[in-house]
């Protein structure tokens, strides 16, 4: 039975990884970390990772960037692997990440579900096969959500980029008469309404053909499921900076 | 056989037309109007409609908004029935197509299109029955396409404002992590690329259920056969603004 | 606070009736009825409708149709209203629906839903207007569901029929060198996958244009808000049949 | 100048070929070959391959297999490379084409598009990524096409299987209240209506997941410029059995 810390416990995506954790008899919560204690869990809850003292295996946060500080201090001391799945971090708050994951493994990534993770390897192969044809990625999400565009609209955005030897600007929104498309633009489209879980998708369009590659996610629980499957998998790892490439790649 | 002059001749919608009306042994060309002389056709293009003498049933306008004034005096004064498709008119500009109207039957309509003429209808439906349900329009066209929105998401949007009584704002681009959709908000997301000739999709997002209505043109010829049969419709009518509707109404 | 009897309690709709309940003030379930008896409510459950000997102002029925013979004698001798969202009833047992009809408010329909049901009016306008399109429906489901089509694909291809005169047969699948599809044709296309909770798309195709409309149901909630709504709406009618569409035009 | 024989000149995909090659300086057709002599081209027709005496760099063959012995004849006699576009052939036949590579380069594909070259890559790479996931093709043409499903879905479903190790079976239509899917199924839905050009639709479905992968076809010059650089391509290389994927990831 793997032990884990969940950093995060108390927010949306903490109680659906609860409930995941919960149906399943291969891991159990050992901690919570919030800094809202208003909710009853079947653990004991702590402000402070530090407080906490028992043995884990694993931490997974899906907190914020403030408790970064802390986690990785606690994860570094106590040797405990750390699945980090909150976004929005600087570029100082990454390098001190990549800094401790020469000390304990460390998995990073923008976005926790399988699907996502494919949609981007096969985006890259599309992006580097389809010269000329232009790139626009469309992303959906419920009417509550406060950024735009999505984290893992910038994830595919910047895979894309990469792979085409960072020769694309993004473009988020066209409005006037004057708003021809540049070849070198990536257009994203952050469409918002209702409750709509999470839709990422990527058009390549060309000389009268168009491929178009696609991700829907039904709920949260894919995220859930992911950032369980990755503890299990760096809980044993030797130290270093994993994503969720490794994790698939492995199977 | 129905005489028509076909004012924009030259332009791309110009050369469908013709081909259009080539096809097809109801209707005949007299007269082409354009400023560029560039192409050869079968029937005589002059540079003004005033300089053409002969006799005509309807005239089919799709140049742009610096051919109305000649184009109004010619109608009115010859009483002959015009298909008005260019857009990007002014606000005084379309006062003087409503003025001219009393005089000579005018058909106005920003999209010629059988489906999407239907698509506003079905969407104004929606926009009413659907309360509270978050709109979004996302288009896409062609990456040689100058402005954004599409003057027919325009339209869309403007039907639909009609509908609710004008509490809606248009936004055309999310960005940033301030960026929380507000309700009143219809968002317009213009994307681009490749050799799309037109899609359409209005989103109406609420509780766990989407609505989408969606119209796709596979090409130009459908705008060309609207006019042919909007000039046909008009030729034999009593001065008044018409629209597409009434076209489709009739039927 | 409306009192409902919720029949079927134990099935996975029950289930989340049951949820949708308990989360709003102004309504309670004070029976339940079902076969099966191996779920622990908050309510008593009686495995026949005529064992509960309490009042109530409404019957919801998420059942099967081997349930309906009580139900309706229960429902017409107790004066009790009826809200029946079961399907798969052979035409005897729909007589037997409009007979009991005529002594106590029944409402009837095969899918709860607000958005399906806007869906259905919009298409059956779609299909009077666009004379000529061919008409095809896709609907996605889990792979767990047993029927193809789904009960409301057939809905909404019986809807179009009425309004095209029953001039349509439906084709369920095409294969082989000789299958060109028929102008008197819609074809109905039964996609199953994964955990899709469910999706019905109708596509009107014409000449180079194509209108589509859809509905995406993101949850089962929605079907459980509507037949509690239904049962609101049916506690104060006068005996007959009523369906969703009575619902959602008197407000 | 790139030398073409033009097998199957006189049809519809023949005939976009012949446009094609008109507006490109780099090829010139010095001969037709057709079975129906009705339409008046620049370039000599001949009913019989053999009775061209003329020199050529290569054939495009957009014919029917019932011309095949004589194009296989022909090609390895002369030494003149072949593109074989066509579909619908028997083992047989097949095992006739791959004989006869071994004298002379053939390029032999069910669908010349880049866009569905690379879309089959990219589906044969998510078909073993994710794993468990139920796999639908749906694919879209006009109502005039005979055959169903298309020759293009068909070689998806292939590739998935190989890539599968020959684990799934077709399935092309589910009707019945006991259709539940097996987990071994590609469910195959082929949509007719209007004038749909191509579109081709591959859907892998999982829990609370979906990725889709799509291709649209737009019109049919991508394949006749698809069979164009073909040409090029095979003009100048040895004996053997090529594929467009040759002749991509050659660039």
């Amino acid at each position: 039975m793997l032990k884990l810390i969940l950093c995060g416990c108390n927010g949306k995506m903490g109680q659906v990884i609860t409930q995941v954790v919960d149906e399943n008899n291969n891991f159990e919560i050992v901690a919570g970390i919030d800094t809202w204690l208003g909710i009853d869990n079947k653990y004991p809850v702590y402000e402070d990772i530090n407080k906490f003292s028992g043995e884990a295996d694993a931490i997974i946060d899906f907190s914020n960037p403030a408790s970064l500080p802390s986690l990785l201090k606690y994860s570094t001391e106590k040797k405990v692997p750390l699945v980090i799945a909150s976004t929005g971090y600087s570029n100082e708050e990454i390098e001190s990440i990549k800094e401790a994951s020469k000390n304990v493994p460390i998995l990073y990534s923008g976005n926790m579900s399988l699907g996502i993770n494919i949609l981007i390897n096969l985006v890259k192969k599309a992006a580097s096969a389809l010269e000329g044809f232009d790139i626009e990625i469309i992303e959906k999400h419920h009417n509550k959500k406060i950024d735009a565009p999505s984290g893992t609209a910038y994830m595919i955005a910047n895979a894309i980029n990469e792979e085409l030897n960072n020769s694309k600007n993004f473009t988020f929104g066209r409005e006037g008469n004057d708003s021809k498309r540049q070849p070198d633009e990536i257009g994203i489209h952050a469409v918002r309404g209702g409750t709509i879980v999470g839709e990422h998708s990527v058009i390549f369009a060309g000389l009268d053909e168009i491929v178009e590659i696609k991700h829907t996610a039904m709920s949260k629980r894919i995220f859930a499921v992911g950032s369980v499957n990755a503890a299990k998998f760096i809980a044993d790892k030797s130290p270093g900076l994993y994503s969720m490439d490794d994790l698939f790649n492995e199977n």
